[in-house]
């Protein structure tokens, strides 16, 4: 059964999670589906399964709720070192300058991060990465962004391919040279965003490392300007770009990003009514990311009314980083879509299913329909919103990932 | 190896947890610990190991980290039913009529509970045991108190009982009829405490199904004077009593328990520096509840500083439970004591070793010391504060209860 071709799981409840108005999608009792290699046949209720697909062998699932296979859109999970001792340090009541004095922030994972081989780079991501699939995670998005460096970033890059060939999971590599300014660069950041644009990035393109762009626009990062010179350099190269916009100010990065048909703008704490109408004319989707809010201990919550109302799709990921989201757990990232940012169950679902593969480009997957990738996550629950009411529990049940169980 | 009843568990880093001032307890690089039966008969660096325990045979642990095996001291674990849909409902809009009005809020729980047999909730909190297992626990208190009628609160205590034989965990159980008026008492809360107090305590006592007694304190549950009933009853059957206290309001709870000499009064976010010295010179336990304040999104925080200024022991518990905290991670709960309250890495694993035992009347367990029992988790971690630093990620590697592996 495992690898068989042709299959139909049966004795089901689906969450189909198409954007058709009702919740879920419209949850189908006694549901079953039927999978042809590594796509979707058809799905419905198992007493209207077409004769074609009767003759099929059949998995019997027990009454399990199937959703399409999660997908965690916006991660930074390579990176060597950790910070649990800045962690540490900060809670003893350290002030930033001791902080910054023994080494922490950011460029304490750069200095880990480029002495790390490709291979060290791995071995620190799989567990992280485990412990996503372990939730139904089938397809993650992995930024670079703490080599800066040309070296450095195609390691990170190269270390994100390899965990897509270790496991059975789909991974997306994005390219975050502008993440921050490497510190031989101090006091140079626009030589440094000409370096990523005009250098780095032209050439990790060429090795086909990069399948998107990222930026961080913030006023401890860079500014909208500096953000446009690497945006154009990908434009001229055809590949998509998203944007870490308004998480601690609004500078308008989200009406850039959609200045560029961005595919998506990530965090979003301060957007405002112009920057969601931007992005609702863009289709551009609003990817959130409770895990930094919580662990920074933010106030200002996104404008989730405001993107409801515009329509922009919402989506929610781990931001799994060592800094401000060490998290790696997607349903305690909706349950904290639900609990901080008052989405419903409905919400933090499709922010990690549809949305999220919206984030990423991708229109094979993230529900459950005919011709779509045979990604799907089987839980041992009744309904769709224990996913999200629960913390820190995880009733995974199984996972089929382009059709393998 | 697994059963044996003498053997050395060496290449350990060692946080033996003592109360000594030194952060872990001071920790033991290059550590062994010797096992004999169900109890430790040493601990300290390699090179150091006695004579006598020079023969036993030895467990290769790669380096892992050792601590106590993890204590949850707050636990409503068993219960009937779940709160999804309540959850679901609030999101979605429903004021707290409509979730009134469709049976929601603790009676449903209430209601859940009672048409539940033992078995069915056994069946129904194991789950949730086995994940808080998974992450190295080996005590765990749990709760009655959703039976609220002498029949139904036994069941949730013999439910208790049966799932410590089931698994290799220890339970304690309290009795914590004064959780909310049963509806069939609804405007004669006096009238149901005293038949708590007079009837349902010295029965179950008579059974010996209760460990310690429990109330909750609150403008929405009891008064000082009705648990004042309570605890009268318990001491007269020399009963250890602690209290939810001081949550959402100050009723001084934490005083009232404090002259009872309590084992601990929990949640506390309204204590004020009175009831913190109170509980000072009672020798009780200060236990915080921080899956609740994140679930309510509470802004009151504990007065942590104060507790540390009166030197009060502080431990975290999940409180798990299904309206305001469906939390089943001891670590997530550590994560939020230094997120959500600034405890201390240290502080926050004190919290679940040592201090949740102090909560719970032990003292032979909760630290790695000689005649402690060999209640033991190994962590693939370099260093202990990564337990509170990772949100979402488990690393145990290995537990030990009794000297079983
Ligand atoms: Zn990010
Ligand atoms: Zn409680």
């Amino acid at each position: 059964m495992a690898n068989s071709t042709q299959y139909v799981l049966t004795n089901l409840r689906v969450a189909p999670m198409q954007a058709n108005g009702e919740n879920y999608g419209g949850l189908i009792e006694n549901g079953a589906i039927a999978i042809d290699g590594e796509t979707i046949a058809w799905v419905g209720p198992v007493a209207d399964i077409p004769i074609d697909y009767r003759e099929w062998p059949t998995r019997e699932c027990d009454g399990a709720l199937a959703t399409p296979g999660l997908i965690d859109c916006h991660t930074h999970i390579v990176f060597g070192g950790d910070r649990a001792n800045e962690f540490e340090m900060r809670l003893e009541g350290a002030s930033y300058e001791e902080v910054a004095r023994a080494g922490g922030g950011i460029i304490s994972t750069v200095k880990a991060t480029r002495t790390a081989s490709v291979e060290e780079l791995v071995a620190d991501a799989l567990p992280r990465l485990d412990a996503l699939i372990a939730e139904g995670v089938t397809t993650i998005e992995i930024k670079s962004g703490y080599g800066l460096e040309l070296e450095s970033e195609r390691n990170m890059l190269l270390a994100a391919r390899e965990l897509g060939e270790l496991r059975d999971i789909n991974v997306r590599t994005t390219f975050l040279g502008a993440h921050a300014t490497p510190p031989e660069f101090k006091g140079r950041a626009d030589d440094y965003i000409n370096l990523v644009a005009e250098e780095m990035l032209p050439q990790l393109h060429k090795e086909g490392l990069i399948d998107a762009v990222d930026g961080f626009c913030e006023g401890i990062a860079f500014s909208p300007e500096q953000i446009k010179v690497v945006f154009n350099a990908a434009t001229k190269l055809g590949l998509p770009v998203k944007l870490h916009a308004e998480q601690l100010s609004n500078l308008g990065g989200a009406s850039l990003a959609a200045s560029f048909k961005a595919l998506s703008a990530d965090h979003l704490e301060y957007l405002d009514e112009a920057g969601v109408k931007a992005m609702a004319a863009a289709g551009s989707t609003a990817v959130l990311l409770p895990g930094a809010f919580y662990t920074l201990r933010e106030t200002q919550m996104p404008p989730v009314q405001l993107l409801r109302d515009h329509q922009v799709p919402i989506s929610l990921a781990t931001d799994c980083n060592p800094g401000s989201s060490p998290l790696t757990s997607l349903l305690l990232t909706m349950n904290m879509g639900a609990t901080l940012f008052r989405m419903t169950p409905d919400e933090c679902l499709a922010a990690t299913t549809r949305n999220a593969a919206k984030a990423l480009g991708f229109d094979d997957r993230g529900t459950l329909a005919v011709g779509q990738r045979a990604d799907i996550a089987l839980w041992a629950i009744q309904h769709p919103a224990e996913l999200s009411y629960r913390i820190g529990f995880n009733p995974l049940k199984a996972r089929i990932f382009g059709g393998k169980l």
